[in-house]
Formats: C-alpha cells, structure tokens, sequence
C-alpha cells in the first residue's frame, strides 16, 4: 500500500507549456495495473492544450475557478466539478481564476 | 463530455454499512471505457469494511481524518493524502475526525 501526501510527488513540467505542471501521484512504478492518477496544477491565465487523444480523461475539480473547453463551447468548473473527457473528444482546461487550478485527472496506461 | 458537480450524482448506500455513502460520478452509463470515479463518503465514526478484492483502487482524499488500515497497520490520512491500495491488498478507511471523511476511488469496472 501507498500512503503520502499527493505533494510528496515531484511536479513536472508539462511539455513545453508555461505554468502546467503534472504530478503522476499513482502510477506504474507503483505496480497500478491499469489506469495512472495524475494531480495537474494550472497557473492563473494558463491552461492545458486544447487537443484530442485516442484515450479518456476522468477528472475532479480540487481547487481554483475556470473552464473546460469542448466543441460545444466553454463550461464552467470549480472545486467540486467532476469531468469525463471521452476518447478522441476536444478538450482544454483554461484557468480563469486568480489562484491555482488544480484538478485530478485519471487515464489508462498508454501501453495496455 | 460531462461536466457537473460531484452532488449532482445521488449518494447511494454502501450495501448495508452504517454511515458510508457512495456517488459514481463517472460510470460505464458515461460512456467510460476503462474505469470508473466514485466519491465515497464515511461519517464520524463508520468505516468501509475490512477487506480484500482483485482489482486495485486509487484513492485522493478530500475532506476529514482517519486512517486507511491494512496488513501492517494504520495510516494516517488527511485531506491531499492518495492511497494506492493492490489488487487483494487488504484495506480499510476509517473516519477518527468530527467530520465527514470523503475521498475519491476510482476502480477498473468489473466486466473487463
């Protein structure tokens, strides 16, 4: 079993991206099976890219005030909101807040 | 996509355990593939059963204090606290705090 704080996870750099960082808190390495839990934080005016990819994204809200972009338009997200991102689905998470976005975002492994 | 606060979703009993209340908040009926998101509420006091399966959970906690049990003893959980428990790892979450102890699971579905 693993128990510790989320912020006992080094936070990366997310790509190229200014002011995302991604903490993968369950993984692999861990001996998860399945799917990785990640924790990404968000700066204020900063946002993940608006993209698509073949696989899901099961997300909860932790902090911080913004939307998540879709085809559809903006939707709005705060502390409490969950999200589910299907595959191949538009998506971009946008910080609209003066704090931190931080939210937790689960996918499968990329190599099952 | 789906976007909507975690209440939004109804507390269901966790069979017959006194004081601990399940959402899932994203589900195979949300065109989930892999895995599914609960957001498993335990009142002071109560606890999730003592237990093991063979399917892995991912845990974030919320809200409240308690310990996460296993073989080897009690873990001191607190809000930001992830837990990754192994498949047939037994495991158990119990609320020591004056609050709700709420955190969130995600599990492979079971039909995979």
């Amino acid at each position: 079993m693993k128990v510790e704080n989320y912020t006992e996870t080094v936070a990366e750099k997310y790509g190229d991206l200014q002011g995302v960082s991604i903490r993968w808190v369950v993984d692999k390495g861990d001996g998860a099976p399945n799917f990785a839990m990640r924790v990404i934080d968000v700066e204020p005016d900063c946002n993940t890219p608006y993209h698509a990819h073949d696989f899901e994204h099961e997300v909860f809200v932790l902090q911080g005030d913004g939307v998540v972009r879709d085809k559809d338009g903006d939707h709005a997200i705060s502390p409490g909101t969950i999200v589910y991102v299907a595959p191949n689905e538009e998506h971009g998470f946008f910080n609209q807040g003066d704090e931190v976005l931080r939210f937790i975002c689960v996918i499968p492994h990329q190599d099952r």
